[in-house]
């Protein structure tokens, strides 16, 4: 049986097939951060024009999970890539960010609400 | 010392952060999208107004890594709480979409140019 | 009583207060196509967390409106600014896009429908 | 001589657009600020993986002055759709933003700088 790929493997992939094709000339941070927001761009537009409850309806169809699942997949590989650039470890990132947010949003203030944590 | 967590660890974490909170009616899948869209947005505005160079040099400051660093945290969370929605592994995800770029973007052929694989 | 300003006045005075500031440097065009996304990003905000009821009974509030009616406007003079460096009347490009949906939507196909033209 | 269309006589053309083929329904304002972004996405494809001055040379080519063209019209129209439905004029709304600008931007303090105002 496989092993799941962990991130440190995936980077590594990404890597060797950027050097591979010579394009880590095109991987500029700034190149990087604006083709993640296209990525994201492309992942909403499967939300276009669809209420939530059309959208959710939808989600029983394997071809709209197939494109969630790779639009996010395309959206997570840009993430390792600007994580390997800037020299972090994403699910390191990933939980220093819940503990955060455990902080700002307290469960008895923010039980039940959207409210901004500048707003509790 | 720590072990690294995992994508699963991160994501039990995330469900549990949410029905703390009674948050998961706000948490249609439109609303992940389109939120995990506002991010790579606050990710990206990091990036505005300065050239390519400009930005690689601030790299070396870090609170700006650190900026980077939780923008990209963001992003991830949001990723994580899409896979366990429409019921997939993100790194298998990914790993497949390695896969499939690998096939789409041969090496002889897209060596050193960022034209699209319709274009090769 | 005052005229409405024109999409020519607007420009002119976009052009006369970015040289006044000597920040036409900084308005490439890759970087005036980047932040017309960001303000995009900061318009939708506005819905993010809210159901389409939610939003829409919220546009009673004059502070609602007022953000609406600022980040629009945001987005609007980038979109001046793009068509002067261009080389454009977008008035006109307004005009013959709604033409071109006339034809790529006909009424008889695409009545009650949010099918895209290619599937029509 | 066809007079250039004023920003009414869009909208008006847009509502009857939307209405003769039973769209209304579609266009929740929480909608119209989604598929605003994505077109300002699609806007900045074009500048993906370039840097300003490869996209700067590209604009002597007819095709990529049309594209460019055709995307700004596309955020436009939702512009028109959303000051329609919200109820402001967008050439209003662009007036008093860059007056605005101009007092958040003082020249004698802003000029030559893309610091922030809050900065400045």
């Amino acid at each position: 049986m496989t092993k799941k790929p962990t991130l440190d493997d995936l980077t590594d992939r990404l890597v060797a097939f950027r050097d591979e094709r010579d394009w880590k000339k095109f991987h500029s941070l700034k190149n990087l951060l604006l083709s993640l927001s296209l990525e994201a761009a492309e992942l909403l537009e499967l939300a276009q024009w669809q209420s939530d409850e059309e959208l959710e309806s939808r989600l029983s169809d394997p071809k709209v999970q197939e494109r969630l699942r790779e639009e996010c997949a395309d959206i997570f590989l840009y993430l390792l890539l600007i994580a390997e650039r800037v020299g972090f470890d994403l699910s390191q990132a990933g939980a220093d960010k819940i503990e955060r947010n455990d902080a700002k949003y307290p469960v008895e203030k923010a039980r039940g609400t959207a409210k901004k944590y500048t707003e509790l």
